[in-house]
């Protein structure tokens, strides 16, 4: 039971002085200016900080096995890192393996998230259509907890779905009440060209991004807002990292269509030359699809930011220490595609974009929570500061400053894309459900705190364009 | 004092169910859901009803001179007419006349608006570039509660402000934290069709359309932006009419741009075929500018509000009767220019917007109220429902139907344009500063019962484009 | 050996008073202003008429084996009916059957095609990607006189090719010298609509646009054009039919890509308003890939002609009759895709293009036949009136009228979509290889007469996008 | 009388292996394979070499009183340097001085002129709107052969016109048969942005394009474009130099309007570093307007001459000597305005165009001569190689390389921009209506040989908009 004095409050919609009061239920009890402090709570001084709804990470890979791996940050680590960054809740994904069911590979998962130490929901990976996906979304929807579907238009002859499967699955969640997400690169593309780099003798991480170059992920997320826009139903475009993706995402939306866009911050301050280091390792570890960028890409995300037209931001947080990154030493395309990066997204997000004065504050709390909340269903839940919600919190030094280090960090891997970066912007406390759970560089996270999230449908009719 | 009982908040952000008490101050005092009815208070069933924040007209032109005559709806009638169709606030414009300073005109507005039955602010004209207007508009920002000012490219040897004077104007405005707003259409570009058009004979409204075609907006909407661009500085476009601005705005937003655009009701609603009506009359009362367009247009400008790239609705309200609007005659250049609606405007967006699936409620609040008390720095005094906010409450009724006319309608002129459209969503009971003014046909406004609303400067720091 | 006398001559270039000498080999002999007539020639009297090229219509279908059927125009009915219209020369299609080599079939199309009365040419599809493939493109161009190939993006589980494959097809085309041209549909999503469509009972030809609508169009468009952007080879898009299409194709040429749009006349002239008619066949008649738009595509697709965005009109002539379009009485997606045109393409051009002031003669020229000889390297041996040159030419009435009808035409097909329509602008006499094959309504094409065109390699370095 | 023997011809349309006879008149008189010599011919070795047409350049400005002294190249020294590097005619200005008539400034800019040595014509500006200037166009376009007018956005106080003058203007030469072009930067925003500067302290070289940037062309080009299209009469923008420029005229172009844009060798290699030079006359060099912009517009101009949607190549060629340019030491607005160029034009695009693969060397001949020919309704006078033209011809060798230098050039300046920049392209001899006037390296310019070009009306039909 805590009692938040002094602080200033920020939602996306306002800021004013207030206090907070959570109960014991982790709820938040009270907002107002000089509240009393009520017996048996805690004073939590918040004087010249900012008193924000916690971050929420709609897009993490927690040990998730890929390309012949596993994500080195499990759900404990990984979220306890997200909490000493100010993020209280994450969505992962759920990504059936061969010949396992969605229900099962669900069910696996959620034994797997059991450690951890902050909310978190799932998003379910469809890669093919049959009767038993069919039949897999409707249970999962109805009684799991699942309102949102992955598909990824990449990833050939793995993950790849195809376009026929994609239209199946987006109808489904439309008639569900769910919404669809999507990682959006032509992979066809990605795949005609990571064979011809290697027959070319291009093997070094300097060919990744060539094998991905923008249009492809221009084409793609075209292609994904066309085929959402036949069935009328929305559509949530993942990491876009590219001018013509924002372009793309922009253009549907004046045309009435509902489109959503995730930006991560890494794409906003990484450009294409982190490809060009002589050292292998340092090239390896920023290898992530879709890859790091020409920067004037930047200057489109920012525009897409700051002009309502990208919603979310994520950070893709997928762990691969140098041994995994390793495995493709000879071969640009075994090495384990991700970066870490949940301890540090909101930092970053202020840093390059508050303290510049490309966002408000109030933006800034839309862009790390409050969207996300809404465009899930989790809101007002999550997302908020409000009488009735989850004492999810965060209290933001505006001013004060850290320095980026894997030396320091608490996310379970050997190295961090920010290295040296001194931020501005920092998560002082942290409160999930009630508890502090960071106190200024002390972290709390408890091991299996964090509950499963369930998120029931949202009421969407089908918005057909104009 | 009233205790709104039963009723579903809806406000820019969510939707709940939630009691609303209003105290003796005019404040809401509480919110919350099943609230005890304190004593002394009347209660207000809600049941069935939407809670709302009242509308906030940012664009009316009460008992406004212009073009030899007056407007006929008074502050009084006006904001009562306002009262009447859930909108409690009002924005107008003080217009200098020749040789009047903007001090004076001021306080001659201030006068005339005494009488108002409903809140009121001014947007101060300016119209040329000399030393007492660089301080003028220091003084009306520092002491008398004036934070934006307003432009017009069009209105050629009236109104109209060269570029180099547009240009000293915002720079001056953005040193004081004032805010511009702007009338895009090219006015030598008008003067010089309008004059042609007679000179071939075409005298009758229909011409009136062909003097100002839809590229004439665009085009100064686009250099109004440049122009706010140059300086860094924000820019909201009023009456956006066209494809064409709303394109302008939505890309310079995406470039990273504060730009800011305004819908009138009618222009999603009326094409340009309400001037080829062959009873003169009945095409000279939708003389106005912008005219209505060609209907693909109407296509573009809701786009822009689903999308987010529009932000407000207004209605230009300036009301002539049949005896004004017949100085046009034999010379449609002649004719007043303006339309009534305050009191149909937030009707007419529920009916075409929200009942047919584009806008949201929640939308619909942001668009009617919450947005434009955000950009003139009413908010969260006005354009919210939160403790300690005006109690101006609209209490909505989203199936209830009317069928508008001048029969039955409030506003002080002869005519309605939407004359016979039934609209579905209606104000069953309007609440204004914590009084009940409109009750399920009842106007109960009082004259001078409104306020004049100080508006303190916007602390904004340039947003250079990226 | 003709002396064309007293014409005045249009290219692509200009306009000039001057006469014409074809000689014995049916080549162009002399140019020049009031030339003698040499003995032993045949004088042509062409005052008050423009001396064209004959047109190249890119895109024809003579008897294909489509659908379970085979187009009615054979090599020789369809290539004489483009004499009677001022058409000259075609390019048509080799379409490999299943199992059979590209080789195989386009020796098979030579066979089919040795009847022709006009010269023709073969574009060869590809459908698929393996090593015999890539060889026999080699074969095609180096030995068989073939310079460009076939995709198509629509019509999945027949004709489709996968995006892998059709890069592989472009590189090896790249490679070879040869151009790629594409029918971009997204073949996926129209075959998920064709079945929800009839799913839902929608069996008529009323259906049919509804299972390709434009955005399925503008996405493929943008995929191809996004595809051979990554491998820097030119590509040629048939059939542009949207908006959509012609503003990516546009807007790659803006981006410095080498993109070609060819478009048909019945897409400029026809609107999706065809499908509605009552009576079933005359719906049925219109079904075509892609289908007939909403009118205000035409707007981009005469736009795209006037600035040069898009290059060439073909006709995708493919003619079926009553019988074969009732294939599909009880399920549209049987109806045999195809409408003729070839006799009439050059005069609805001129008739709603020229006469309208929307092109130029000049620009008449190089839309129907010198831009498709330069883009399918045929220049100036075709589309040109130069010493040297095939004396293939038309004599065009510019102020000539004739009313187009099923009862005159000289298609082999029962009915004629342009049925009624009164067009100014006609030939008059068309010459082919020197010898006068439409006299005024007399039809002398000679069976066999017309000439394999062998289309030598193209000398392109790729164009890299900028 | 020559004969030109070996070489390749290429125009615009073709490229083919052709002697070509000139005649005692300066005409061509044959053009074929092989020709014999006739008696008393010259001949000229063309093996190796590309038979051009002569260049055109439609933008110069010789002797002209400007800024309050005269640019150094006088009409014999400019065209003469002209010669020597290709350019066979120039289109330059009459800009009417205060308080003279068209027709005087007309009769005056005659007089100047007859001392060139190659064939010039003149586009003469129109600064205000009245009677005079009414019936002077007429007399300018039927007895002077004047077909062009030329309109000033900028230069406020000096050459500005204002918009409604522009449209009568516009309307005027509409009338005429004539086509009005366009400098397009706002006028308005520049004297402001210049004050500004100067209030701040800014007076070097670095403040001039800061005084005008890209936005303030772009603005203005699309109000130019919005003018004309209200009037339906064709456009011509000098100096596209920004992006921003390129697509408004693109988009108008696929909106079927009949726009036209010019883009100045220079602006395609600097960019606008070069006025960070740390000494002073370096940068001031350099001024010019519109200034040399951020290199991200160089891709979009490429991008619109590639495609088609950007069509002559011209150079403001305008020079200042070091004593006239430090008129501006202390107050960059002062410095006088303009670069030289003429000599190296051809050379710089051939480098970085046709060398690079953007351009095929046929554009280059489009872009250099013939586009600019028809354009100006000199064609095929001029910009041809055709059998009657004027015998303007260069021999051009594309692999010829030389290094650009003030102390080689021939044009009367004490300085080149392009210093030190070695090209591969270069004009080995350039014939003037049918003489040799450049020989590799002999220039043999006759003072006074040039001939003044009677540009007759073109019967252009007013293309409205669609």
């Amino acid at each position: 039971m805590l009692h938040i004095r002094g602080g200033t409050v920020v939602t996306a919609e306002r800021t004013l002085r207030a206090d907070i009061l959570c109960d014991e239920a982790g709820l938040i009890a009270q907002i107002g200016p000089d509240l009393e402090t009520p017996a048996g709570y805690e004073v939590v001084e918040a004087g010249g900080l900012l008193v924000m709804p916690g971050g929420i990470d709609p897009h993490t890979h927690m040990e998730m096995p890929f390309m012949g791996t596993i994500a080195t940050d499990d759900f404990y680590t990984g979220t306890a890192a997200g909490l000493a960054g100010g993020t209280t809740s994450i969505l992962d994904f759920v990504i059936p393996g061969a010949g396992r069911t969605l229900l099962d590979s669900w069910r696996a998962w959620r034994d797997k998230a059991d450690k951890a130490a902050a909310d978190y929901g799932f998003h379910v990976a469809i890669t093919h259509w049959d009767d038993q996906v069919h039949q897999d979304m409707e249970t999962l929807v109805t009684s799991c907890g699942v309102n949102s579907f992955k598909h990824f238009m990449a990833y050939k002859n793995a993950l790849m779905v195809e376009d026929e499967a994609f239209l199946h699955s987006m109808r489904r969640a439309g008639e569900l009440g769910a919404i669809c997400t999507v990682h959006a690169e032509n992979g066809d593309a990605v795949a005609y060209l990571q064979k011809d780099l290697l027959a070319q003798g291009r093997t070094g991480p300097e060919a990744h991004p060539l094998s991905r170059p923008p249009s492809v992920e221009g084409e793609a997320t075209q292609r994904a807002i066309t085929l959402a826009g036949l069935l009328g139903v929305p559509i949530y475009v993942v990491h876009v990292s590219t001018e013509e993706a924002t372009n793309a995402i922009a253009q549907a939306r004046m045309n009435g269509q509902e489109v959503y866009g995730e930006v991560l911050p890494q794409h906003l301050v990484f450009d294409d030359q982190v490809y060009t280091a002589s050292d292998w390792l340092k090239a390896a570890r920023y290898v992530m699809s879709p890859p790091f960028r020409p920067a004037h890409h930047q200057k489109a995300l920012w525009g897409g930011l700051m002009s309502g037209q990208l919603h979310t931001t994520a950070t893709d947080h997928c762990c691969f220490c140098k041994e995994q990154k390793e495995a493709g030493l000879n071969d640009f395309t075994r090495i384990p595609n991700g970066t870490p990066g949940i301890e540090d997204r909101m930092s970053v997000l202020w840093h390059h974009g508050v303290a510049t004065g490309k966002l408000t504050p109030e933006q800034f709390v839309a862009l790390t929570s409050t969207n996300t909340a809404r465009i899930f269903n989790m809101y007002p839940r999550k997302g908020a500061l409000a009488v009735g919600a989850d004492a999810d919190i965060v209290l933001w030094d505006p001013t004060g400053t850290r320095t980026i280090s894997a030396a320091t960090h608490h996310q379970n891997v050997d190295y961090n894309i920010y290295e040296g970066m001194t931020v501005t912007g920092i998560a002082r406390k942290t409160i999930s459900n009630g508890k502090v759970v960071w106190d200024n560089g002390d972290l709390r996270a408890v091991r299996g705190a964090g509950r499963y999230l369930e998120r029931p449908t949202y009421k969407r009719q089908p918005r057909y364009p104009l």
